[in-house]
């Protein structure tokens, strides 16, 4: 029988029919081997240094722990994930043994190419940031996959499909790209927000007072584009009110100079 | 009979048996004047430069269009709301004829001091980013309220009272801060958006990929705190990472000092 070309087929055989090891057993490694347990995917084995957290893992995933390289065999298993920091990724790569298993990891910023002392390797790169306390609902989460075969990328995009509706086929300049694109809009955007809560320290307020506006400011962004929604004192280039801004940021030459440069970027972008 | 201290029942009044004016027709003035009458609040004059939005509006809240000084009397007004663009406050102030009504401005970054030629007055500011497109829940705004006496206070706090549960006393200067804590939250974060959605231009991609990740990050940041719920190269100090972004932003120098700066910041703040 041949399944190829029956992508809902695929998904289902592969919830019912295979084996996935998960290596790491941070936030990363933790939803996805219990999102991919939950969908009747096997997990074999739950490779880590941290003990405790090792052990918890496998039991919510109905898995063994392992800490020893001689121990974790990948016979059997169709996809090895790594999911350890971005440094350690070749260093994993390094000690798994040679065998049939398609090895991918789970970073944005990482090319494919780190695992390639293996013959199936593959990205597997889920677009969230993940925490122990909050719940993510995986199944809109984006999946950034790439293969180093066309049946890799099938394999890949089908276990993805296990677990989301948004799987993209990506190469890895591009999930370098999206990998910086979301720095900006999410690492730096809260870091923005963080800025905002240290100068309402100065005041009697806190930042639940901006959180109407900060929700609108999302919707309008994307009912638009953001370059479109964008309203502010750069936006309309008021001279008064930046001089008067930058005034008040005195004592603080980093805010100083991000409110510059930002606004600068507005008025730049607002005129291209 | 003595209402004062009943918070509650002052409100009532005010939605029964109050008057208010308001100059301009903008998204602010349109947004005010019909909260304020859908609450029943009686709108006396619509005033603006623009006649065929200002008869419009006027229409909405079953007032007058008025376009001259001279036809805008404030007799038997309580309120004058003056809702224009910042640098057209004071000059709006000098053309109001000096009588018994409260004069406030709606501004975020405008001294309560400009309208001093009047004897009483006040700001109304609605913290919140107004729109011809978008509906918006007057009732969860946060409206910002300073007045000359603690008459005029209590009298702009009944008011904003009637709109929205979230009505706070707050002077200029704290104003002005909170305005700037805005500017950062809203606008700059917007911007961010803005830069994200470039980079992602260089793909096939758009920012629909990046909205489960910026909910979440929103999430995260109001569950702790900002400062807690940084993530990313910058946070963690991945320092190939970082050059490797700022690489990638080659050609555009704002985006690389913008991207330099906001690493540095979230390092810095992660030290304090």
């Amino acid at each position: 029988m041949n399944f190829i070309g029956n992508s809902r087929l695929n998904v289902f055989l592969w919830q019912l029919m295979k084996t996935v090891s998960i290596i790491g057993t941070g936030n990363v490694a933790s939803h996805l081997a219990t999102s991919l347990f939950s969908k009747g995917v096997h997990i074999h084995r739950v490779f880590g240094r941290q003990k405790k957290s090792g052990e918890e893992l496998a039991k919510l995933c109905n898995s063994h722990f392992v800490s020893d390289w001689n121990a974790f065999d990948t016979v059997g298993v169709d996809v090895v994930l790594i999911a350890v920091n971005d440094d350690q990724i070749e260093n994993v790569s390094a000690h798994l043994k040679i065998g049939q298993a398609i090895i991918a990891h789970t970073s944005g910023t990482v090319d494919m190419n780190v695992l390639e002392r293996h013959s199936k390797t593959g990205v597997f790169y889920p677009l969230q940031t993940f925490s122990k306390e909050n719940e993510i609902d995986v199944s809109v989460v984006p999946f950034c996959i790439e293969g180093s075969t066309t049946i890799v990328e099938t394999e890949l995009t089908d276990l993805a499909k296990a677990l989301s509706h948004d799987v993209r086929l990506v190469n890895s300049e591009t999930r370098k790209l999206i990998h910086l694109a979301a720095v900006f809009a999410c690492n730096f955007t809260n870091h923005m927000w963080a800025i905002s809560n240290q100068i309402l320290e100065e005041t009697n307020q806190d930042l639940t007072i901006l959180k109407p506006l900060i929700t609108e400011t999302i919707t309008k962004a994307f009912n638009s584009s953001p370059k479109e929604a964008q309203t502010g004192p750069a936006s309309r280039n008021d001279q008064r009110v930046m001089k008067k801004q930058l005034e008040s940021l005195q004592g603080n030459t980093l805010f100083q100079s991000i409110y510059s440069d930002v606004s600068e970027s507005i008025k730049k972008m607002k005129n291209e």
